[in-house]
């Protein structure tokens, strides 16, 4: 007998990662990146008030973390305009999007999302034995409307948008996700995930109603708030379904550091304000050294820019390749068309310095190495 | 329809939590503790090189963790003399737990364990939909031989036993946990959980070869590390077991400053040479303040001491509402006869005077409540 006896959907599953980390990569090669602008985490930093906060906490380490997330939990209804109950905690967006997936997703139930969106969720779901549909990007977009028309087909269990979305930086209108969600099938839940959304413009922020049944929306503190290492993620959403994530989910999961210095984040708006002129100086930066190598950025509503390479995926690959030799990392998006493009983050001066000095060789190596 | 459509196992499942936290007592109560002994943090602390490590670490908290948390796991493979490949680590022993227990249980999967052992192990097991089989204590010790036979009996997919054991302190000599997996029945997995064995007499520490496919290890920095808040547990078992985790986990679920927080700890063997001695000086505190009352403690292997309130379970309820009264949380075994204790934690020399100072009003406000 095989010891020990895996459920029949682990034994199934690949062994495989939604993401290579830049730390194992940077293992993998054996020297460290000098600019790390692949994971779109934010170099910036977080609020100094952070991290004093977690540097605080740091001496309370002793003590586990408040299992009800009571005083950042409320401090976000606060912030967001509706009830603690409204308002879930978790480990990070990838964690609440593995607790979503547990608790609605048996094998077989279908999954509808867009084709070369985030890896993360389909991890989850093809983790809990879901069938994902996924439907083509319009241009350079996630397609409301395709993933409307199939989600009223075949009655998913999840719909999955992102806006922004990732990993093109495009975006939608707020006003088309609260459509979208009052166009949602009876019996499908809406996974929103904001995860860019504060460094997006004005009006991209679904006008939803917290209390909305249909629709759960993801956000987290690893963006805008710079805090990707302390793993803080929420979700909005109807008190019931808030509820249902109690049945299941690590209470005490959260580190308590992490706590202090999302609250903190979240109070010191002043930051935030100065972290969107950051992100879109870096937005301008980066659009200007892909023009000046004679690429296309594309509009960025996010922290990081996708740069068409003006040709095909293998391309980019190579320029992404080639970064990676002169130690500059980014990544790029998966499927085609997107994958023409290389997916750079916002960062600092020295490593948009280190991006424009790369970038020229990178690409005349990549020509060198493709046809045509 | 209803919306969502939960799975019927979710749908099923209570609204229950495992433990109710520390800090959501003090906010129910309206008033925090003076002394915080009922949930087995370790209120000396961890290593100072530890907070500095955190503390430095905060500064870098913009990126992600290490997926792989390659430098701790390699630094715990030499620790333990094995190799990395046996060693996972995760967001506290209950996170892994929780993977351990989607990897291996679905609905009607029976696990063995104790009757009044570790409840956030029963929570997840019952969150998958398995069958918990619990056997009564032997005295107080867990009994390994009874949850032999009962594994031999069923053929469960999980036996648990804990050594040093949660609630009462007592353990096993750690050749009696090696015989134990030595009588495992084919096809079940036996989950050793030492949390508490750095604390342990020495011999405790069972002697396991990691590639023993029979077994899985759960340590954590959250006990002897003093590192609660922080999240940090790990397992070690056959490196096929610890490559199925990476088939579920949440891959970027580690805290970077934890990270940093863990290894700096497992480095610092001077200061768990020192906590050890700490421990054993607030266990005899404890076990005199018991006495100087007319109480028996019990022996203790861990950072806490189980003391026999000489009368059943209510009156031990009735001693644990009057200390809290006095602001000194406790707690106390849930199940008779074990539930004639109360659990105290190490602490520090000021809790340990709130302890003496409130304990001899706390018993005869309980003898004043409870009839005989």
């Amino acid at each position: 007998m095989t010891q020990p006896r895996y459920t029949p959907l682990v034994a199934a599953l690949p062994a495989n990662v939604p993401f290579v980390g830049p730390d194992t990569l940077e293992r993998r090669r054996g020297r460290p990146f000098t600019a790390r602008l692949g994971a779109n985490e934010n170099g910036f930093g977080p609020s100094p008030r952070a991290i004093a906060a977690m540097a605080a906490a740091a001496g309370e380490a002793w003590m586990y973390g408040d299992a009800e997330n009571h005083d950042l939990r409320h401090a976000l209804a606060a912030h967001h305009g509706c009830a603690p109950e409204n308002v879930i905690v978790g480990e990070g967006i990838d964690g609440l999007l593995g607790y979503l997936c547990r608790l609605l997703i048996e094998p077989g139930d279908s999954v509808v999302t867009s084709d070369g969106a985030y890896p993360t969720f389909n991890f989850h779901v093809t983790g809990f034995g879901g069938i994902l549909h996924k439907l083509p990007y319009k241009g350079d977009h996630e397609d409301p409307e395709a993933l409307l028309a199939k989600a009223a087909e075949i009655g998913p269990k999840l719909l999955y948008i992102s806006n922004p979305d990732n990993p093109m930086a495009s975006h939608h209108p707020g006003t088309v996700m609260a459509e979208m969600v009052s166009r949602v099938p009876s019996g499908t839940l809406m996974v929103l995930d904001e995860a860019y959304v504060e460094l997006a413009p004005e009006g991209t922020e679904a006008p939803i109603d917290a209390n909305d049944p249909r629709v759960i929306r993801m956000r987290t503190f690893s963006k805008a708030h710079g805090l990707a290492g302390a793993r803080v993620g929420y979700a909005l959403a109807h008190p019931e379904l808030i509820a249902a994530f109690d049945k299941i989910r690590n209470h005490f999961g959260m580190c308590r550091m992490s706590q202090a210095g999302a609250l903190a984040a979240l109070q010191d708006k002043t930051w935030l304000a100065y972290m969107r002129r950051l992100v879109e100086g870096s937005r301008n930066t980066i659009a200007q050294i892909a023009r000046d190598n004679g690429l296309e950025p594309l509009p960025s509503a996010a922290n990081f820019v996708a740069v068409d390479c003006g040709a095909d995926g293998a391309f980019a690959t190579a320029v992404l390749e080639e970064l990676a030799q002169a130690d500059v990392f980014v990544r790029k998006p998966g499927v085609a068309p997107q994958d023409r493009c290389i997916r750079i983050s916002c960062g600092p001066e020295p490593e948009m310095h280190a991006l424009a000095a790369a970038l020229p060789d990178a690409l005349a190596r990549a020509r060198d190495r493709t046809p045509g």
